[in-house]
């Protein structure tokens, strides 16, 4: 390239999940053996009926739907999320507090950007989500990753002994990206704890929370009367609703942190698009039951994947849960070799952990990630099936 | 807020349009005196019918609708563009060479990223498009402001004087945004020329490209066959469909600039609404001659615009096309006061000059943008009526 290139973009890696969507070139799959895809969280059916209608029923007649909103978001749906979350969460959230954005991801990169600039630190537990690890790269701010033991969940004492004064926040996920462990509530509260005591932001993305294994709130975090002094909490209607399509997600936070992103929203979105607003809030509004199915059968899937691993023998099933199962393969290869050859010889795409740590952490050679959420109950069968004769 | 901040982006001005509305608040407006809003670049009314339905067709039977797509976007609609604006600027542009954004806005944050850090520097003509200015403020990128005449065109020889080792990139918009004019095409090659010469880009945001007044290409850059060396190009989708709430843009540039900007897209958007694709898509094939049409209606509007502030004492017009005018006022007092007095005693909202000039240009405290084009001829005589009554 002659022109000139930001050498913190260069540095950047490239996005994984094209990355492995590359690797499907050129490869032809069979009615026999069809590709069975658990690389993206991705649902793979359409919406509701009813969801789909309110969205046609909207582009044909709701002229709002055409036209800029505010940066911030629809003002119905800030307070159908402020109203539902109170109650959900059992604490105060008012709609001043919640944004909507063009996703989850986009929530992440607008909150970093109040956060966190060039030469400023943000701590990862590891293994953490690479589009997360790709931001602040190409911002230029340090990524201090912060290594889990087998049960993968992070030790807040660990992550006492990495603060510098240039850290500006630990981001936490859960049910965890890629790991599958849904962490528990007095492990978040130590990590409010610890970020208040250090003045640092303490980022909770809940992406794949309505499909956690534990019934009630998953943690205390906004009984705290002052949780928006410390807490930023992400969320995504992809998932609940099948939206992935429509890039809808949304930030809870501070009021005064919301002017802030909106300054970073305003400059890369305008406003969330108005038909993916319009479908999320349709959604709260009328498929809380719906949801509660669609975890039941997840519950299933989950089941069957730790049946599985239990019953496969030299593979080890670290975490599992919503939406991903986090495993150790047997074989001596690494597994960003052992991933082509998967999809290349069993027809199953899954990525490897080399994608999910750092190059200073070796133990990715020998991880997957599987995104089983999206495959039935034969579907999980025949991936068990695969992985039995696959000789890595 | 006790929470870590950003210092650059506590150092960027909120977003200009949404104080603005915030000037509408408490304010009440009478059937016999209704707001003329000129602040904002967008259409009121819906997009025709056709599109409509396309967009509710594919929300109700097209499973590809809801789920992710492609980063840099939907294939076909990559192609079309390749293939129309190649025979509409003359040259080659291969479906590589273009990527879909969640709006143009977006478009110029992606591109930006992959050209300039913390530290480098971007010329842009004064006066700017305040977003683009926010974007590069938060990014720590210093905005060099190349200021223009009394015709509002920017000059090639002022620009290479200002050119410095830390220059990345020369950012021209035209039809321009605030300033209403049309860059001739020469003043273009040479602005390419330059760029060429000191291994800068040329960006070349043409939003409003589809309502200038000229006939055939605006320009000769992409006959140039080495044209992806030095141009980047940026459009929006918004202004001629009327598609402002589906945020849908366009990027065309190399290839391996683009595989740069899918990085930045990745981690922002995932990928661009898939709904608002389609409808881009439809559009482009079918709403050729309906956009013939709104542009011979704008054109229309534009001579009332010049035609009115040649009769209006005091006023001066410094440019007017597309979607803009912009003006000088003959008031004593700064159109940051009177932007607010005018929606106040004439209801007429448009933004002061200061919003698009940095601090050290005090000609902003004497101009204001008009965003005439969503305004009918009975709309714009309304508004003749009023400034000519309004003292100041």
């Amino acid at each position: 390239m002659t022109l000139p290139l930001n050498p913190a973009m260069a540095a950047t890696f490239p996005p994984p999940v094209m990355e492995a969507r590359r690797w499907l070139a050129g490869l032809v799959f069979t009615d026999a053996k069809p590709l069975i895809n658990v690389s993206q969280a991705a649902p793979v059916d359409s919406p509701p009926l009813g969801l789909r209608q309110a969205l046609a029923e909207a582009a044909l007649n709701d002229p709002q739907a055409h036209l800029y909103g505010p940066v911030l978001g629809l003002p119905a749906l800030r307070e159908e999320i402020s109203a539902q979350w109170s109650v959900a969460y059992g604490g105060t959230i008012a709609p001043s507090q919640v944004a909507i954005t063009q996703g989850c991801n986009q929530a992440f990169t607008a909150v970093m950007s109040t956060l966190a600039g060039a030469g400023d630190e943000v701590i990862l537990p590891t293994p953490w989500y690479f589009n997360h690890k790709m931001w602040l790269d190409m911002q230029g701010v340090t990524t201090v990753p912060l290594a889990t033991g087998p049960d993968l969940l992070p030790d807040p004492e660990r992550a006492a002994s990495l603060i510098t004064p240039r850290t500006r926040a630990i981001a936490l996920v859960s049910p965890n990206n890629p790991g599958g462990v849904e962490y528990p509530a007095d492990l978040l509260a130590k990590f409010r704890d610890l970020c208040r005591a250090h003045d640092l932001a303490l980022i909770l993305d809940e992406t794949y929370r309505d499909f956690g294994s534990r019934d009630g709130r998953p943690h205390d975090l906004f009984t705290d009367p002052e949780w928006d002094n410390v807490l930023i909490h992400l969320y995504s209607f992809s998932k609940a609703y099948r939206l992935t399509g429509h890039r809808v997600g949304a930030i809870v936070a501070s009021a005064p942190r919301l002017a802030e992103v909106e300054k970073f929203l305003d400059t890369v979105a305008i406003c969330p698009s108005q038909l993916g607003q319009i479908g999320a809030l349709w959604g709260m509004r009328n498929l809380g039951e719906w949801v509660a199915g669609e975890r039941a059968e997840i519950l299933r899937r989950r089941a069957a994947m730790i049946n599985g691993f239990n019953a496969l023998e030299g593979w080890k099933l670290l975490g599992c849960g919503a939406y991903f199962a986090y495993v150790e393969h047997p074989f001596a290869a690494s597994s960003a070799d052992l991933a082509k050859r998967l999809v290349q010889e069993e027809a199953v795409l899954m990525l490897p952990g080399t994608m999910f740590q750092p190059d200073s952490h070796p133990e990715g050679t020998r991880q997957f990630r599987i995104a089983f959420a999206n495959v039935d109950a034969a579907g999980i069968a025949e991936m068990f099936n695969r992985l039995k004769v696959f000789r890595g």
